[in-house]
């Protein structure tokens, strides 16, 4: 049953004459229809509000496609990542970032080690560095040097807890590009600086040079750290061995934060908010592994997801978090999500007949509503929309904004002698209110969107955990390299690539 | 003719039938097939070189695609922009940001003012006024307030060049969040700050919000200046009439950096490079008006996306510059592109039965390498992608992985013992490549962009110029705002709007 095709399921089938009724309805029919739709609709967890009763859905379709996520064995999938099984099958790996934040069985071992000592050692280790650093008060700036996972994780999460930074001011460099690095190092005092080097495999073509550069700036190795999983490579580079923080197998890079990728925060921030956001992870991932599917925030999600992906054929989903201190999360989940879930080979190696992980992207209202919304409310495609907002008083124009937004695109606006005033409406959004924004509910949020592309992985039968479209990307630049910088021929290429090269070529030389 | 619905029109058909023909072809077959591929497919001006034989075409897709943009007449409309006719006509208003890079006839007139002799005036006032602050240098900090167009296009502009910057530092306010301005007024000082407001109508909510909060913190309204239509508000709000810029009804908001928008760019970098800027995108207006459609560079992008999306129902676009300091292009024409051509309304007020402007996104390459390109290289959506490059030798590395990236999608890879390593390929790009990343590249880069959406406006019949859906959020708000603040009674809402109201209120009370 589990090797079934998605599309060949009878819950799948269902949903899909189950839609030919949906499709048709106006949301603000339904909402007319039915006075309790948010009483229904909404649920709460340690301190998240989630309301999903803006959609094209009724009891009905919550009902099909909480089907279609059992019979897809989510329950059972879930329970193998937590027992640290190896989901990701092309590479042999477990997934096992819940470990990170204490969501694991004390006696699981992965690879002949017990995973929870090796957090518990790495967490201690990087409370003693943090709490160091910050206590002797010598460096006041830390780099990050890292790329993908080992730099967006933990950039965003800063950015995030800004006004809970009072430590050194964290610097994030990930571009190979000299404008990245450089302008920085113009303004840094060498004895004043951290340099913090994150690369799973040590080997990232960007990350090593602009950690090669910064050595040649630094001229001694004292102030870096590297965060590996290739501690002799760390070590050949020059990093003094108790300044390694080990990663394993099992900590997939773009999910990386919550160990010692996270070393940024835990040094701005400090260590006890560093542990709160693992706390609020922590609490994500006992409300996904205990809550019946229908109240289960991640699998609610998922399957609106699903439903807009497989159903009615949306391709994109926007996230727009009403709090400017949020201003990273949309990136950060367009690349958690887009890396997990754009991939169109099953699990098992076969070409895939439907569409998986959809086009992510955002940013922060209100800038959004003055920059792509217009397209959100009158534009030919409708794009799903999930809303963040913060309950501070503070917020009122802010969270005012949203709820505004969130009604017309649901019920939009008509007017019978201006047609181009005219807002069609019936576009869908979810709201998820944050009682704070502090370490514990960021945690929650964003362990909330993990197990969100997490559950939508299993649905559409894919790994979510490997990257084979990056790894490609990683080698195959080196020869046109080379012809650029005239140390071999130009090769045998395509017109276009040979046209391009020698336009740059004449130029550069 | 010309108010023919554009699926009717024969040349429309054609493109229909010819499709059939082409969406089976791959890429890699017609590079085989046709060693000149790439001079046939590429086109120079001014120092920008636009490389698009990497697109699922031949040389019949593109006659057809010039036919269709024949017979929509985009030459006409060309002319009538220039000539300054109101085609913005929801607003009746012209269309002139041309006019601000001097590509209009000297003797135009609109409202009864000469055109040429308003634009002349205002440059002179940005030059005198920019000048006379890089020389006395007590201003070392500059904020502009202002969101949507009267802050992402400067912003754009001032991070671009980064290295022409030796003006005062620049900061750009735009969100209503207390976490945008706060944090900036404590480290600025009084005396050396000066305040940018920049409003077309001096009544955005969240620009008048933070112009008034810096005004109670500088407590005297010497350092402000303000970039506005409505002089009469600005100068109620306590601005002097010496520092107010005169915007006019014919510059659009988010097509308005060419003007005194641009003033934090002549600040930052001065009057000469904001010139230089200028001339650039007057070069890709001469470009623009004379180039025959098939070598016109912002024809030619338009018709590729009308092509992928009218035709192979492509719904995404992505942009990615391979250059640090372009970091916020991609956001700069998510908003222009988006509510530009995010219309679901035709010119005459009719409801579309056809695409129009796509959802747009993008980042710096190559940390885009990192995140989303998995899914361009392996997702069920194809996704056509602009890379834009910069000729300079130090970035042969960043200029060899775009080079690498475009072929691998072009190209695939195929594998076959690994199926999670196979690469479809046949996933179109166009490589534009700068010969230097300074003022005038960036403006020529930045019209061309203007001129493609412009284009793609007229062949789908809509007024890219209006913004109704953004218009309709401002005045939204306001109830709930109320509401929340419990200045008023709850009111008449759907249970959602009301569930989310009540859950805010009983914190925040």
């Amino acid at each position: 049953m589990s090797n079934e095709i998605l599309t060949d399921r009878p819950e799948f089938r269902a949903l899909q004459e189950h839609y030919k009724n949906v499709s048709p309805l106006h949301m603000r029919d339904l909402f007319a229809k039915e006075p309790a739709r948010f009483d229904r609709f909404h649920v709460k967890n340690g301190g998240i509000l989630l309301d999903f009763s803006k959609h094209r859905a009724t009891e009905k379709t919550f009902e099909l496609l909480m089907s279609l996520a059992k019979v897809c064995n989510i329950e059972d999938w879930r329970g193998k990542m937590f027992a640290g099984q190896p989901i990701n099958n092309t590479e042999n790996r477990a997934v096992l970032h819940v470990a990170l934040r204490g969501s694991v069985d004390k006696n699981l071992s992965v690879d002949g080690e017990n995973v929870s000592k090796f957090v518990d050692d790495i967490l201690k280790k990087v409370k003693l560095f943090s709490d160091k650093i910050r206590a002797d008060k010598k460096i006041t700036d830390i780099v990050n040097i890292g790329i993908g996972g080992s730099g967006i994780g933990a950039y965003t999460v800063c950015k995030a807890l800004a006004s809970y930074n009072d430590g050194p001011t964290v610097h994030f460099v990930s571009n190979i590009d000299n404008a990245a690095l450089d302008p920085l190092l113009k303004k840094l005092k060498l004895e004043n600086t951290l340099f913090i080097i994150v690369s799973k495999t040590f080997t990232t073509l960007e990350t090593l040079s602009n950690a090669e550069k910064a050595k040649t700036w630094a001229g001694s190795n004292t102030n870096f750290v590297a965060v590996t999983e290739n501690v002799e490579q760390a070590k050949n580079f020059g990093v003094r061995p108790e300044n390694i923080f080990p990663m394993r197998k099992w900590i997939g890079g773009r999910i990386s934060i919550w160990g010692a990728a996270g070393l940024a925060v835990a040094i701005a921030a400090g260590f006890d908010n560093f542990q709160k956001f693992l706390n609020g992870a922590k609490e994500m991932d006992t409300h996904f592994r205990t809550a019946p599917l229908d109240k289960n925030m991640p699998v609610i999600l998922a399957m609106l997801g699903v439903w807009y992906r497989n159903f009615f054929d949306f391709r994109a989903h926007t996230l727009n978090p009403y709090a400017n201190d949020l201003q990273l999360l949309p990136t950060w989940l367009q690349q958690i999500d887009m890396e997990s879930n754009g991939k169109n080979i099953s699990r098992g190696g076969d070409t895939l007949n439907y569409s998986t992980g959809p086009t992510i992207f955002g940013g922060t209202g209100t800038d959004t509503q003055h920059a792509f919304f217009q397209s959100l409310h009158q534009g030919t495609d409708i794009i799903p929309c999930d809303f963040i907002l913060v309950n501070d008083p503070a917020n009122i124009p802010l969270n005012a904004n949203a709820l505004a937004q969130a009604k017309t695109l649901m019920k939009g606006f008509s007017s019978k002698t201006e047609p181009h005033r005219n807002h069609p409406g019936n576009r869908p959004s979810s709201t998820i209110i944050l009682d704070k924004l502090d370490p514990f509910h960021l945690g929650q949020l964003m362990a909330l969107y993990e197990h969100k592309i997490f559950v939508q992985g299993i649905v559409w039968n894919i790994n979510s955990y490997d990257q084979w479209g990056v790894e490609l990307g990683k080698i195959l630049s080196k020869d046109i390299t080379q012809a650029l910088e005239s140390k071999r021929e130009v090769g045998d290429y395509d017109s276009s690539t040979l046209g391009l090269m020698h336009h740059l070529k004449s130029r550069a030389s």
